[in-house]
């Protein structure tokens, strides 16, 4: 079966963070693909990556970047699937220049984006799950079920303050 | 036919901006529904809205709120539905204060969240229609087509400058 | 005796600040209780806490959280006992994010804020002790002496520079 | 009878804001007494109305200002009464200087902060309304029904949409 | 004589600030091209129009946009010449989300940012001329002899305070 | 021979930073006291201490805190000896509210505000030389004999690169 | 009689905000001069003018920019006087950019900063006359009775709520 | 041959950055000189390397600086060639003083300004070969064919994940 999500990142040293949305997808049984695509570094490969999605299968892109973060942007320009955009924790600015870089897009081109850092890597990979989840509903049932074992797990951390 | 978005907004104060969400749902042939549903002075609506809205055939939830923004992450907690936060733009802050609120959920709880005002509206419309779209190729045609409208009236404003 | 506080927070890793505001419940001789309930991952939970909240004898809330912090807002929106948010120092923006999302609630609903980390954890147990206090002679007394204690503390504290 | 709540302000500049906070009082039938007491320009007054506070009957002091505003933590440093501070809408930084200066108040003397501007002025009268209400039903039951009747307020207005 | 200098903006609303980097360019000789390319919506046309700089005689290119600002670095990725990236003043945040939309590129591809708004846009004017006036003493000349006359300027205003 | 100029802080935490002002102090040979003083934990001794200043001899006060720093303000509010305010770095946001709370006194009571953190420290002890420089040639010529060797510093460093 | 103190500003667009400060300084009774002296477009006057101060009997500077505002920080490195810089406000960001390029001085040149915009400009004139005060005891009678006189107009708008 | 960049910081604190820039310029094998230059410390050097630059055969000037950085604005206020400022990351704002400080410079003297910290000096010395590189092809095909590189090695990266 082929990949129904691209998750993809501006460097590998993104990577700890956009795992986690792999992790989440794993965990739920959604087929992905991942891969570097730098907005910067490979701008060719980007759009080429972009204007293929549609065909290749692909219903939904989790696009990571840092500081400048431009690829959730300009992925999102390339195609009509659903983009969401998670913002990378940056060195210098703690992720608020990714924020804005990712979140501000213009009237006609939007970008699904997550929160800051690691707690954004798990979310894109649910967020992307709830999207599919809408049109299949053992999934979102998956995705409930999943909701209901992190609910009884902060049940039950209250009881060792 | 039913509505399959939802658009929800915590005052109509925060109707400008919502409209705009409304309108590409209609220009884009997408049928919704809409509703002022406060987190704070209507909390159990926002519940029952957010518990009925699978059953009811929503797919996506479109929700705006401004300044300690909650709407969008309460109705996220409450629905496995993909949810859209829009940071309406705030007296005070700008929308920065609505935006933190809405994009910074934790780990579990995703809200894809769009720009700061205007052009968060416009864009919310657009997202839910390219989540819908991914399912829906004469959706997604209208949603390419409309980008090509918008290609070409860039291209012509350049010969104005 | 039966708790007159109740002291909450959105996850167990926000312990360590909220034990501030039970160490000085404590030492001021104030009944109290204490539990993990998360806004987003346990909703019905903070319903079921913030409605009950006045039957079962609580005469104040203090609630911390981090991040999109969404416990106290929702939580003075269901009960109409005073609620002391207490944002918590988030890991990417510093509890910048955690204050605003705490602190800008719309008319109506308002929520007592105090500061971002452990000042304010420690500052949540005062505010409510003093709250309190304006009823309870004894108790106003014993926030007194707290304070002429630390007072001779900074005196004594001026002696070692 | 004699006041129970002192509304004070930093210059007659923020009246506008802090005449919000008299409304509800009025609105809720709680008595208060209301002064221009300066941080800077008056400040043994403000010691006065601080150390006098307790003794004059009051019960809350709310305390609204603007920039560097100190006014409400300097009052707090001078009484065990709960004090709710307001901040003011500055003229260049949007009140997040206000906001920032009264909220990040050291671990000992604590502010019940409010939002910025003039939902902070409104919600400044409810919080002292709740505080008092906690260990008076009757007005917590007129606190109650002003809920009630904003809620179905934000119910009519989903209808005009 | 061919253009050396391209001047594009994402959105015709961008030229009012681009206009005055066209207005220096005029004034001091220097032979451009101006258009409107926009990363999001013609991001085919901006890649054109980056691959093609170099063989069409450009030596430098001025790029403005505002918000979630890439048309800079996007351009700035696809082409080897100097591009001055110029933030537009952006509704909701004045300008800062277009600042380091543009400014925090990742080492490997850089902008030469200045100022946001009507001043960058002199500005970037000028920085090309200055460029171009490093391997070109006449036109160094015209840019210390703009200078000499501002400098005038401002002596002579003095005179008026 | 008795203090010229007072250095107070408001916890013994800002020591570190306020101890670079004493350092310069010494070293220009300035008589100087220090205390720990606190404006909400020895609100009393504050104002003791700033009505005080002038008839003990004082011509310059450097007062340093942190967070909701509202030390330097009130102590310039209590007399009109010139007061340096150093914005001490605080835990989470990094002073930026220090320095917020110290600088954007309303028109009428003004506070020389110095950089967050130690460069604060150092720059407090060399302003106030400086202010008494102004009146003291020998010291003036010790101010300037700092600076030469400090360029000498700066020159000689470059050799190392 | 000569100048004391020196009044600059790096544009003729600042002299709004410094009139406040020549206006404090006429009532006050102190001899200034004032210029426009622009760090950026007449830097061989702003040095000259620095290192002339001395000699030409000036006891302080007050210098006020804007944007990226050097002119406080680089006069106060070419003079041993004590400099008063005013963040006068900008067009985009309010002043915040002005702040933190006058205030974050490097440790070994300090520039005494006060408040950003109108606030600052009649500060400025405020805290020169406190310098010159600390050795005037008629000038600091003057600035007595000017407090004292703000101090009667706040007690008397008090009554007019 | 002689230098045709000029790397220049503050302080020699800064220099970990700068070598960055100094390390792309030896790597596309173009001759520079570097030098610490302080504004504040070395006010007069800074204006001689300023003015000398011209005729000394540089082509652009390179000027690192933290904090309060004046030293990029300061340099451009003194030459007309291309001045590209670095903003260092300060200690307690993260090189967002830093970056307004350098960026907004007023209409007239522009600064190219790069990414804070180790980004923006990598990109200082790709900036500056960019600038040559249009008036040299040689030097240009070097800068395409370290693209080429990284672009290499991105691809390769993505293998690892």
């Amino acid at each position: 079966m082929s990949a129904v999500v691209g998750v993809i990142m501006g460097s590998k040293s993104d990577w700890d963070t956009m795992k986690l949305a792999c992790d989440v997808l794993e965990e739920l049984g959604i087929e992905y693909e991942k891969k570097v695509v730098s907005a910067h570094r490979t701008p060719d490969l980007m759009f080429e990556y972009a204007e293929s999605a549609v065909e290749r299968g692909l219903k939904v892109i989790i696009a990571g970047a840092g500081g400048a973060a431009h690829l959730p942007g300009m992925v999102a320009a390339k195609t009509s699937l659903p983009v969401i955009g998670v913002p990378v924790k940056s060195s210098n600015l703690s992720g608020l220049d990714s924020l804005l870089s990712i979140v501000q897009m213009p009237g006609g081109i939007p970008v699904a984006t997550v929160a800051i850092g690691n707690a954004g890597g798990t979310n894109a990979g649910l967020l992307a799950a709830q999207m599919l989840g809408a049109f299949d509903p053992a999934l979102q049932a998956r995705v409930e079920a999943r909701r209901e074992r992190i609910k009884q797990e902060v049940l039950a951390s209250s009881e060792t303050l």
